[in-house]
């Protein structure tokens, strides 16, 4: 196994993005080399689309243009992050295996034509996979330039759930293998409800078209056998061109974006976590998505530090508006990720393409060429991360953990919920949102991890949770922690059973309460909890909250269970337990945190709308402090500006939409800014 | 033929639920008896999820488990309820007759692991369900504990409509004995319109996707034969259990909520009707809705009791938003459906599963056990059911019919009608609402019933009317009665063709009017109509009324047809007859309906939100008082109460939430409050 | 090749409509055609559906009925639009030919039971469609009553795109056809990129269902193949009459409203243009939508007099909500209609159907038959067609000409383009219900057609804009013309590919401008541009545009490019080129147009909501004036009225909702009026 970063990009932010030389004709690439060179790219990513060029029938390989291509790179001294091409097999491919075809829900088959994978479980599709990664690893294996490999594209998109027979026989296989008996199976799938016992393993199948709601417990296990055979192919790949390279190996999650992968599973297995990330384009403060995201890669990445590998430079085509970056927020995008551990800024992609279904997402050298705004941006922000080469390696430190399973995501998301509006990705980003305003760095956690370095674990949205985990919770608290539960958590169980003893059961002793009843509000219907003498509002979710120990903080003023609990808080052994039995908004979670973060021993930031992030190194830490807002803020500090130029005395004035980062020698302000 | 009650539940209010040992371990068992026991349980259902277990493999039969629960509830002295398993046919079914399973119309198969069964032409499916049924019914035929048989659950849903090969097959055979001959067939289909002929039976097929619409008659004769194919089902079943069994036989419908039976047909062939019966979360007044369907229910029966077959204690799972019940909520709606005619108060379920795709629907025993209000709720409510035995047998008297036709409803429901927003169920919904305001309890019927005991019919949506039941209702004012037409009615003959002479014309007689042209709105849009000065304003729908005879009640103010008839009154022989050409909302029916009221000799009672209906038996009365508002209402009766211990003298005060049920011993009091 | 009119039909607006007599028993054809006489009927189109009466089996022709009924209303005095019955085989064909059917993109055959062709590429269809056009010709190909055949009906509707395996075959065959070679294939749809590539026809398919969005090149090729497979039919059809039958030949278009069909080129094989036009009823003023229809049809027939085949008497019965036509609204529309050309007023149809799908729609015959507000205002109309017959050959002037290209449609309509929101159809929708307002009259005109006889020519939406166009364009300019094009405009060549220099590189010279970026709007978002002083609002879309010689007449006053150029003008050569960047509204753009008349010397009209056009003949012209309003307008002109009796004298007064058609007898009022 080898580790990033290469000795090549050590000590060294990355620049560049994507590159598809195979849309050009050679003069171009030689005009692309001179530009990334003047805009201060120093690695890119090939590879990714060219199956059909460097395998052009199957088994016959043509490496021409691609040596060619690798060898202008190398010579231009820009590294070579070097994918293989298995997100979209060519034409013969799928005219030659037809069944290997990703099958739809409803049973129709996705052919060629577009981009995206073969079936995950198609034998064809994965010796064919294998057969091109080993030929380019026997190539490049030990190509100088080559300093990273890039395995396939986005796992999980454009499609995940295949409903091919091939997926029916390896479901069945990964099902025998998870439960060994048809006993142990029918009994974690509950099939004694609605007659669906199993008698044979023939008779298994995927959760597709039935007349009603599929067994949960076999919807939940096709979610982890997709995430299963997905990180198959991907294993099957790492592991033929480790035979022959020993450059790190990786391949690009989607955090925060990708239903289909669990990415604590996936980061086990790459050498370096590398991430796409694309805003959402209709939120009017997308900066805010951005750190969940970053800091859910950070997480998965077990806090190491991680390569942003797409991004954009301004609007992308997928979305139904593709809003465009307004000047300066593809800088603080950028420097955003820098900020929560990315120690590479890379772009989808480096030109834009000219023909295809990607030709309006916009590009480091856009359409109009080197005369806009836009190229001027790029070759500004290559300079500035070419100065931030002390950064990388640093590591960033949070208090606050949020709890990430999706396991529970998976669980919660299927049919016959007790509320279509409860979300728990909008829980969680809700609660994210607010430590964000009140300048608190978040990790993302899963609930079996080690959560004794944080002040504070919340978690608002887990509605899967094994007693194992409850009683990882438990002990976190006991030895001092201060956990906060949000509603409709620790309902289920791993075979989505609800959990003996009733909803909350595993954490009613740490929690001091027990939920009799959900009460989901009608459409548009609110309530009102009063705090302490403030009202808290609420949408969407009420619940019937028994007292066993814990204080109601909170109680509710209307709705289904007037003057029941609402918030409560419970003291056991060392340590705090907070339940919120509804669904406040970002603004109500502002007076329902006051009281926990105290406990905690948290303090809130003083500059709303300023993102301040510290990345610690061995010896150095680097405050990222950067201005979403629209005047300038004055942020108290010494120290020495990697970006700009006058030393800071006392106190930093950053001007409207601008970013600082600024250079200690030691981590003394790490405390004092998280 | 047996008729319910069974002897044992002879003089009871049966009490309980649907029972579903299979999905729990013996030990539990013991539990839930000794908690029925506590619960006054009196009757439970079990049987229909357990086709797995009692047929582990075709042919071969495992009766054990089930003795084993059958024997446990006869000792406890509660009866059965035994349903039969074929609404969820095991694996081995699926597996071995694939060919079997209803397919979509977009030609999707359902498969096995949700339920629903499988295609009702099936001629593998009839003989399993046959065999199965047999096999019940020789094991438990002459059981003393079972009072009842089930037949499936809930024909019709999830599935009805089923597009497989067998379906076209014997579509093709029921076209044959319905028309006999090929031009029989064009004529009524009318298929001379876009050169749609038949000039070979084999050519027919189902109405499947086409590039446009689908022929209208086909279309309306393939929901004939769904509801058809089903009842055929049941009559299979039942015909088996019969020939060895002496109980009463029901199957569970699903009154106004099912929209591929007519339950007029199905009423016929079985022994007692029941009914599930579940609330819409998302009204404010569920009360309302519940108490049509319990109208349509003891409709469909005759008027003869009833039986609540399911209801729910709280919430459901299967809405988007599955709102609790208040506290008092279940016992009034239970109630309700004995005031209005049921002889029994029974769950869906008994005890909450922890597995499968109900868990969170409500149950007897919630996920929380005894310690919770579901639990005490239900203790308390098997008590006062156990005090209501006197109230079997009874019946409830009705002065208003409003006409319910199924098959109105299918043709009403088929594409490319004037608009879309005018929905037959919305406007029965809306008369029926005004009415129940209005105290005044109401039959639904069907049009070509007796209608000679009603004072006043209203036939708010009779899209669909024959020329036979249109003379129906004009003998029904011929000889004295009032009769009200909505819009949109007799419009099409049985064969969705328009009705020679025009619209309305089988009905421009009896009401003076004819109909030129229907004047939808557009979407939002609104009239006003003037009603002898008084506003009544109208949404969705006008029409340009010609009047040959009947005088102009209310004129429209606006709209397509300013200063044309929009209700118009006819006297027509003894009787009345009314038109109303708009769709007016409750509040404006209030004002359309004073003079109609006033025509058929009824007035209204005087507490608004106060439900009053009286059940009357061979020598008493029960007047139910549902209080659903949150104040004390104060209702002039004397009585003996049977729920409360003091015996009303001149004033009934019935506290806010409460239920009041008042035994006389002569019937006078019924008029005085229907 | 013949041409319309036919000798027949000379001097004569055309009145009648379809008539389907095979729907009807022989008594009520001589009630028909009775009345059609006192209705002032002069032409009839049968033979539209009746494919399964004239050939009972294949090969087997039963003209008797037919043969009754031309007859009859050759005796009459009737003429006779025959049609082809082949947009709806006999069940004979697609049982005979289940593969022959249409298949939908997800796969599913569509069947009989509707209507609807069969699949265009079927060998199978051509032949019986050939076969059954062939049989008709033979027989009435010499019939004094047939004065016009009439091929299919609405080619495109219901269905177009067809996903069989025939038209997998036949697209293959197209493309070789079209490229050639696969390396130009491969070229033209940019299979470079997300590796796609073929290198083999065999492997070429639909645009299918696929991972991700399917290559743009191929989608837009596929809408051409539509197009081409639907044209080829009618041409089959055309030449098996031509070889037997003199009488001009047409088939029904339905102008702005068929996305399948490339009408510039249809009308290039039809003998007289025919188009269907309905109002769509959820808008207000359904005649401004009228108008631009009748636009089009009149300019794809190069400005000859053309035939209102289809439009209906009131409501129709396809739409979601099918309005009524207010009292004078049908004559309004049929006279509007005749303004811009139409030499017919057709309706469907006769008499209204009892059975079949459209038995809601309005006909001359409404169901409640004579004694109806509708019979009376067709026979009326019927009187006014009649004596408009001078009125038959003359033309329209229009001195604007808006760029329509159906290649460009399709081009924007396909996936992942920079925001849903933009919509080409509705951009010059907005633009010509501006002209509309103004009362200028507009043709719609092909990018490559010769523009030199407009004085102004609008350009509100064309993605795709070839070089050879953009030349066309720019020569049109540099001769004298005035020239507006709209946003998101020149942006791709035929291949859907970025035009090499840039979005808008193709007009940057003549609009002396470039564009960096699309910038589109959030959802509801909107921006405001500062024109000289005066707030023009826009929606969707902004964009960054660069001056390279233009002018900024507007500049954004905010969104996200504060200060930037908005709207420009730009000298070049002879004439001037404006550009805007953003979507005004209607009211909007009276201030951007403003300055755009002066520069092409128009000046608007004086009367809002009044519609005014001019018919100019050999020897006299005819000013229809139509008054949309609710208040009588007073138009200054002297003539004498077609319509009415007295002269007009200096002011012609309208009342509200009438119309005036005024002769003149030399061409003078042109100028004036347009």
């Amino acid at each position: 196994m080898s580790s990033w970063p290469h000795p090549r990009m050590r000590g060294r932010v990355a620049y560049g993005g994507d590159y598809n030389p195979e849309q050009w004709t050679p003069d171009v690439w030689r005009e692309d080399i001179e530009l990334m060179r003047s805009a201060g790219v120093t690695m890119v990513t090939i590879g990714l689309w060219n199956w059909a060029e460097v395998e052009p029938r199957e088994g016959v390989y043509d490496f021409s243009r691609l040596d060619e291509v690798v060898g202008l790179l190398h010579e231009a001294g820009i590294a070579i992050d070097l994918g293989t091409p298995t997100a979209s097999p060519p034409s013969w491919f799928f005219a030659t295996y037809p069944h290997a075809r990703v099958v739809t829900r409803d049973g129709v088959p996705l052919g060629f034509g577009s981009r995206g994978m073969a079936s995950p479980s198609s034998p064809d599709y994965r010796r064919a996979a294998i057969g091109i990664a080993d030929a380019l690893a026997r190539r490049y294996g030990d190509h100088p330039a080559v300093v990273l490999w890039h395995v396939h594209n986005e796992y999980g998109a454009p499609v995940g759930e295949d409903y091919s027979e091939h997926a029916v026989r390896e479901f069945r296989r990964w099902l025998q293998e998870r439960y060994g008996s048809l006993e142990a199976l029918n009994h974690a799938w509950g099939t004694a409800f609605w007659g669906q016992r199993y008698d044979d393993w023939e008779h298994l199948g995927l959760p597709g078209p039935t007349p009603s709601a599929p067994n949960p417990g076999q919807q939940l296990d096709f979610r982890r056998f997709t995430d299963h055979q997905l990180r198959a192919c991907y294993l099957a790949e790492r592991d033929a061109i480790r035979a022959h390279a020993a450059q790190p190996i990786t391949t690009n999650f989607m955090a925060a974006n990708c239903p289909t992968t669990d990415l604590w599973a996936w980061a086990r297995e790459v050498d370096v976590v590398s991430n796409d990330h694309y805003l959402t384009a209709a939120e009017v403060e997308p900066e805010v998505g951005l750190a969940l995201a970053a800091d859910l890669t950070r997480s998965v990445a077990g806090g190491a530090p991680w390569l942003l590998m797409e991004h954009s430079t301004s609007g992308v085509n997928w979305q139904p508006r593709n809003v465009a970056k307004r000047p300066g927020e593809m800088r603080r995008n950028s420097l955003a990720h820098v900020a929560r551990g990315s120690d590479a800024v890379l772009f989808f992609q480096w030109r834009a393409s000219r023909v295809g279904a990607e030709k309006f997402h916009s590009a480091m050298l856009p359409h109009g060429g080197t005369d806009t705004r836009g190229w001027r941006e790029v070759v500004e922000l290559g300079r500035e991360v070419g100065a931030l080469g002390q950064v990388a390696g640093s590591r960033v430190h949070a208090d606050v953990a949020i709890l990430w399973d999706t396991e529970s995501f998976w669980a919660q998301d299927l049919p016959w919920r007790p509320s279509v509006d409860l979300d728990p990705h909008e829980r969680i980003r809700t609660y994210h949102e607010r430590l964000w305003r009140d300048g608190l760095t978040v990790d993302l956690a899963h609930p079996g991890a080690d959560l004794s370095g944080y002040r504070l674990v919340l978690a608002p949205a887990s509605y899967l949770l094994t007693r194992d985990h409850a009683a990882n919770l438990t002990r976190y608290v006991e030895t001092g922690g201060t956990l906060l539960v949000g509603c409709f958590s620790a309902v289920v169980n791993e075979n989505d059973a609800v959990h003996e003893g009733g909803f909350l059961d595993p954490l009613a002793e740490v929690l001091g309460v027990r939920v009799h009843e959900h009460l989901p509000l009608r459409e548009g219907e609110s309530i009102e909890i009063d705090l302490a003498g403030q009202p808290v509002p609420g949408t969407i979710w009420q619940e019937d909250v028994a007292l066993e120990g814990a204080t109601a903080v909170g109680s509710y003023r209307d709705g289904y269970a007037p003057g029941g609990p609402a918030i409560t808080r419970h003291r056991h052994g060392a340590g705090i337990g907070w339940y919120v039995s509804a669904c406040p908004d970002v603004a109500g979670l502002a007076t329902v945190l006051a009281g926990v973060y105290r406990d905690a021993g948290l303090t809130t930031a003083e500059h709303p709308g300023v993102e301040i992030v510290t990345r610690v190194g061995a010896e150095s830490s680097f405050m990222f402090v950067i201005n979403h807002t629209d005047r300038e803020v004055r942020v108290p500090i010494d120290g020495n500006p990697l970006l700009g130029t006058a030393p800071v005395d006392g106190v930093l004035p950053v001007a409207p939409g601008d970013v600082a980062v600024v250079h200690h020698t030691q981590a003394a302000v790490v405390a004092a800014t998280t």
